[in-house]
């Protein structure tokens, strides 16, 4: 006892490959992206819960836990834009480092920011974006939290899509059409995806 | 098919509730405060292994996965200091939604960020404060990354211990005094804690 015990502070690590072993499967960031009211935030929560009745550990970030707590002092300028989606990004890795599939669902309308996120990731294939594709006019119809009618009368500034731009991705990983395609469709989809790029397996089983 | 699917966009969340119940136990914030060299990451690590090997769901947010990722735009300010400790504590307050025992690593030196951080928790029981105590020139003794060094000779301002206040929890939950007792011991102290506490069952258990 006493101050020899404070010699040796030995500090050993849980790491991310042994984490994803224990639950048989891989973690990863599924980066969702596309207009308001496209189905961003609804897809992921259906994805979440399909994984969470297979019994894997998933996550949901969307503005509902994220805008109001951690990024509380952003606005909707492109600066404040760009850092909101650098932190989520950041967010994310740290989940997918404790072995999840985390499931954001932000607008996040800049290719460079969505870019940037992509490159922090530890592995390739750590980052999968999922490009929710749905015309303007259809998401303006849908309009679910009467954001779009704020935003043509000039209520909400800087409103992408109307107001302020949109990059759709060039290379996205996935793409679903949500004016043609079910919740369910686009669900299976991105299941699928998961299954055959071997997210769904632990790094352990297949070496 | 068409547009009449997107006009049922059905929001279901998996909660934190069916989380803790399918892990089989709660999650909380397990917030390390103490001096540089206290022994907070190398205790937080171990609680994180152990908790690790039985089964649970932990995950350790210290220096070395965010102050060079999420905080990286940040320095030792007060005001930095600040904000640093508040989005540590909103992310913990994530890992807690999603089930986990998080524990957080950090110096966090003044009273009023930490009391901030247990005030957003969602649930009484959510935060637990672990004082990891040391005498100052025990720390400066093991200066484990000669910083203490750097900070007697000015090259590292706003030294927290040195150059920079420490304010001691006055009601910690636990507090471990590393210079008595071994890491072992406390590592055990905080998992008897959390045994004791009702954490390491699931809600939907106790009911």
């Amino acid at each position: 006892m006493g101050k020899s015990t404070n010699v040796v502070w030995h500090e050993t690590h849980v790491g991310r490959s042994d984490r994803e072993a224990r639950r048989g499967h891989k973690g990863a960031t599924i980066w969702f992206t596309g207009l308001s009211g496209s189905g961003k935030s609804t897809i992921a929560n259906e994805v979440d819960r399909r994984l969470y009745e297979q019994g894997r550990f998933s996550y949901v970030l969307d503005g509902d836990n994220v805008r109001h707590g951690m990024n509380g002092d952003l606005g909707f300028s492109p600066e404040d834009r760009t850092e909101n989606i650098r932190r989520i990004g950041e967010v994310a890795k740290l989940f997918v480092d404790a072995g999840a599939l985390v499931l954001t669902a932000f607008i996040s309308p800049y290719r460079e920011d969505r870019d940037r996120v992509r490159n922090i990731a530890d592995q390739p294939g750590d980052f999968i974006e999922v490009f929710v594709d749905c015309p303007l006019d259809v998401c303006e119809e849908r309009d679910p939290k009467g954001l779009y009618k704020k935003a043509r009368s000039g209520e909400i500034p800087n409103f992408t899509g109307i107001s302020a731009p949109y990059e759709a991705p060039e290379q996205a990983e996935i793409t679903v059409n949500t004016a043609e395609m079910s919740v369910e469709q686009t669900v299976d989809t991105i299941i699928e995806y998961l299954r055959n790029g071997g997210y769904l397996e632990s790094s352990s089983t297949q070496d």
